[in-house]
């Protein structure tokens, strides 16, 4: 007998849930794609998406995942041969760097540790440095997905100010956009990328470039720019296939109007704070079991800590008979530990991850912090019960 | 700001949460009904139903909601003018006595009071002052959706055969039938009633009546039968459309098929005991508010309450507070009190309860039960603060 | 190799191609009964209903098919022993002359020819007999999906009223309500009954009986109505459930607003002129193939053809051969003959329909039929080649 | 009024009609996408992907468009400053050829005319020229979507082995992969691309790049080769995110998988035969109408012409006439001239496609000729009265 039989919940960081609204929009006859609907719906829905982050600039929609985006980001601004600067905070900063090598681009990565954030000291230094201006661009990770631990742009901004350094900041925001607060032009990011699969509540196969004039100038000082990545007539196009280099990706920009209208419904500061309070909840209960037992949030410092994805680490293999158990058991797919490998846990199998983005709300969360709770106790892992309660006074908001 | 947008949890007695596999295999093109794979599914399709019931006996289908198969059931067995004793214990009991008396049936109704059961003596007593054996049938309901007790069938048909009484036995098993065991044969029902929307897992639409031979030489001795109501062309039809005295309810049938497929992949047994230990943990979370506060499980004896629907006394009007918060916040929806209503509340507002039918699983469960331990937190409603991490430890079966 | 692999057509009487939207709003989580989005959209959605039927009356809407809607009309109007008067012109009217005995209801039959239409000469003999005003209702099918005939509604309503005879006139209009004109008020029709599966274009399971103050007075003068059937508080509730006698049909509803939507948004005057055109085209095509072969329109007088369905003959056993060409070969499923047995054929094997009710376009229609013209070539079945280019003509307006 | 209320039918050359099968697998949650069902059914889908193909090769998926994949088959083969030869048989080999330049690679175009086919004898003398063997690949297009042409490979294959040129051969086969007859290995073409949206029955969003082991070889000894377009993780992945370089298209996988399985169940040879035999109920039609009026098939020769795509001259303004009356008066939307703007019609009004690629039957083709037949005589746009009858007969395969 196991009690997981009934609507189960994704609780990995990504894809996210994708609201029923979303998968019925997308649930639809192939539409025209020269004329009509769709080809109309475009203004709007680009206008919809820079609301998200929060831009007046322009936005590029490409067909690919999050690694594409990596892929426009560079193909529009850096040459082979050219130079950035890599501030690395995890698994996926490390990931973009070798996507910025592979396309022939030198990178100096400054390595904080994984679930670290910018140490300001250093990157001046590094900044000052390069007084030739050889960094095209700063690259960062808003939040990773695989430690969870959050980063500040804005610093960084005035930092490049004060240095009258011209490299453009480019912050990778695929695992938290429009979930935890980013506010690309108020923080002075030059290009931001995101994905359609975690706050923006779609199936994976949508890529976003946000960018500046002065990100659109770095791009027109290129020799040369691949069509499929070429960020101008995505975002310019006198047709409608030029928004997307060819076939329009149909299915998933009607499932896209259908969550941006939930978005911005909802109003984004309220779906930001959403994600606050949920997250807080979601740390009360991590730190209640934690009293008495090995389960650590990865982020130690609350203000560092994302409000979309949750990192945690409890022992080989404790890691992963939880995440079995929670699926088998009680519906709940827990996140695997990534990039967290020791020597003694190649497989991060003491680590899992929670996934809290987008489409969750406070009866996902609590059953989810209650399946890990009843986890917990079923595999006899040490633990202060309660958890799930202190979370849900957290939700009451007393 | 609110923490209810996410996948929105429908937590009433009924309809249930419809799962995906049977929303997606209702959502196709209308299919030929006088060949093809629609009628070939049929056989398969009432054996897999009769499996449910627990018996061997016949099925037959309709179109129509619960309200409807109490029509259904005596239509076929009890002529106008002729009699039948009601054992009520709910609401549900009262409603099918009014459908009894306006069918032109003289009803002698028991009437044990609102969440209790069946007192044997009373009912023996009856049975036996009805020496002519007046009483055609003797009508109960399995569980009360509204007070959420459940009855024990067996003892009834140990009463009749020992006092040699020939009255059918019916039971409505429309709250219930795939959450609570139910033995049809087993137990000597003679009629026994589901509709679709609860533990069957389907969008309401359909009605069972499931009946032994001892019901089907009922029916015979009946001069006149409505063709709508007759199930014996319906559960032994020459032509397709005699299953369901004219169009088919095609789309539902692809649903059930969908959710019979779950359930007997799944096991009977197993479902039953999902559903039993899931009620469980509602109990232990319920009982644990209950110590510091007003909160009361409706039913007080374990043995009598239902592990399909929970109802809840906690005093007017925060049974309505509860259910508005639960519902603007947290997004889960509770079921209304139902016909509970005193001079003091006559809205039920005290009232309120808690579907846990068919798809259901530990994460829904728990998020259901964090979610109403924040509620009673945030509404400042006095409760003992730790009921879910109860159920939490419930469900982890240590 | 087929050419069957592609999108198929139903075109069969009923039930009808439902529309994507319709079967997009119905694949949806299952909603709260009691209070919210769904009891709110009730006064809207019989308002609308009613406006399909012409009337400015009342509706009762049902979980049931066509067959149901039979028993309710009769449930609310005719007591057992009382007496009707059934205008007979196909298999439709004749079944409901069997509901209407199982009822207790004396019928006295004028039995028209299958396919031919009243005679107002022998209705006028019978009414006019009836002096004692015995007959509490006449009773006729508008559009029978056996025969495709359609009836005139007008001159009853004349000669009941030139007679003076009190009896409620009441159509059957489950075949092509929404497709052919009908207008309930204007015709002085008193009770119209329909189900969701034809011009609805919504999945079987719902029927609607349309009633005005007349057939509200003579329900009231019956003693006793069964509580399902009963349509006052259907048509008058006091709370939610009372529209459906119990739970719901939750999803046909969202179905329901759907097609009606779709229905007004076209204009129901267009929706009939479409109805119309789209039968002439199949008419022209039909009796072009005709000149030179056995393919006979069942109606011969175009001014008696239903514009929702169309009946045909060709003769044993190329009726049969006709549909299994059409629906292994071309993707196209034609409906059986029904009701045309004759003692050479008994299995109406040389008869078929199409049906072409609802959510039909021109190039549905147009397929259709060069499906058939392919298919009477390649069985070898003599005709005029050129039936599709003939239709297309009609199509094109010139 | 109109005629076009009812399912429509969207004619144009992709994205094609998405049968409800795969629609319905897409409809679905989020899955887990480090363990069980989707990584579990990768290499199943993979290795009927290139029994599409007719490949034993490799085959990589991405996500993008047809676009895209002009960019991965180069990325993986010519280097920055090589050189290709480009057989230009129209819009498309065009637009493939602005791709290769952008990526720094020079190209010499043989333009053989817009509709076109290969004068072999120019590309022998193209390839004879380059003894020193600078040709890295020589690409052409299968079909060409705008001028619906098709191109043999074969004789290019036997060509280079000829010569012993060991240039690769790339075969765009976006337009016509599983519709028109395509034979990777037996052919020897080194790459072949397509798409998810024409004869795969999906919506946009994933392209597939087929290679050999030669292609396999001209990759190893590239210096660099940018992540995303890197063909050897996708093709030999260690992961499951390596197959699509990062997040899977996870709902898009379910529906390939869907399509995948409804192309093997039909047989591909029958697929073909079906595409072919449906491609001459066209032509049949258009050779008709044509006798008697301007409208003319594009390719004049039938062996090169597609089977899956039909463009069509009929002169300016009727082009786009016919188009717009069959949408807004039959509900079929033909797709606009492409690429053969001339002075007197810059907007290729004169022009206009079918698609009939992926989910057709006879039934959706004579629909869409019927309303053809229909525009054409509504318009008073002369033609030769019976087409859609002679493209019946075509069907009847008599």
């Amino acid at each position: 007998m196991s009690l997981a039989h009934g609507r189960t919940y994704l609780a990995i960081p990504g894809p996210s849930v994708v609201p029923d609204a979303v998968l019925r929009a997308m649930h639809r006859a192939s539409p025209n794609i020269y004329e009509g609907e769709l080809p109309d719906m475009m203004p709007g829905l680009t206008a919809d998406l820079k609301r998200v982050a929060r831009t007046d600039g322009h936005v590029a929609i490409y067909i690919c995942n999050g690694h594409g985006t990596w892929e426009a980001a560079l193909a529009n601004t850096v040459a082979p041969g050219e130079k950035v600067l890599l501030l690395s905070t995890g698994f996926f900063a490390q990931a973009w760097g070798r996507v910025v090598s592979a396309r022939g681009i030198e990178v100096d990565i400054l390595d904080f540790e994984n679930g670290g954030t910018f140490d300001l000291d250093r990157v001046e230094a590094a900044l000052k440095q390069d007084s030739a201006h050889a960094y095209k661009a700063v690259l960062a990770v808003h939040v990773d997905t695989s430690s969870s631990n959050r980063n500040e742009f804005a610093p960084l901004r005035q930092m490049l100010d004060d240095l009258g350094h011209p490299a453009l900041l480019m912050a990778d925001c695929i695992a938290a956009m429009g979930c935890d607060r980013f506010e690309m032009d108020a923080w002075g990011v030059d290009v931001a990328i995101t994905g359609s699969q975690k706050g923006l509540m779609c199936p994976p196969g949508c890529g976003f470039v946000f960018f500046n004039d002065k990100a659109a100038a770095a791009r027109a000082r290129l020799d040369r720019v691949s069509v499929y990545w070429d960020w101008t007539p995505r975002a310019h196009p006198e047709a409608f296939y030029q928004y997307f280099s060819g076939t329009a990706p149909t299915h998933h920009l009607y499932g896209l109007r259908a969550a941006l209208d939930m978005i911005h419904e909802e109003g984004l500061e309220n779906v930001w704070a959403r994600h606050g309070l949920l997250a807080k909840a979601i740390w009360a209960a991590c730190e209640h079991w934690g009293q008495s037992g090995p389960l650590r949030l990865n982020i130690a410092d609350p203000s560092l800590r994302s409000h979309a994805v949750t990192s945690l680490a409890i022992g080989k293999p404790d890691g992963r008979r939880l995440r079995e158990w929670c699926a088998s058991e009680a519906g709940v797919t827990l996140g695997i530990g990534l990039g967290m490998a020791r020597d003694d846990d190649p497989l991060s199998e003491g680590f899992f991850r929670f996934g809290h983005m987008g489409h969750v709300n406070a009866h996902m969360i609590l059953g989810l912090l209650g399946s890990v709770e009843a986890g917990l106790a079923a595999l006899d892992i040490p633990h202060e019960p309660g958890g799930v309660s202190a979370a849900a006074r957290v939700v009451s908001g007393v």
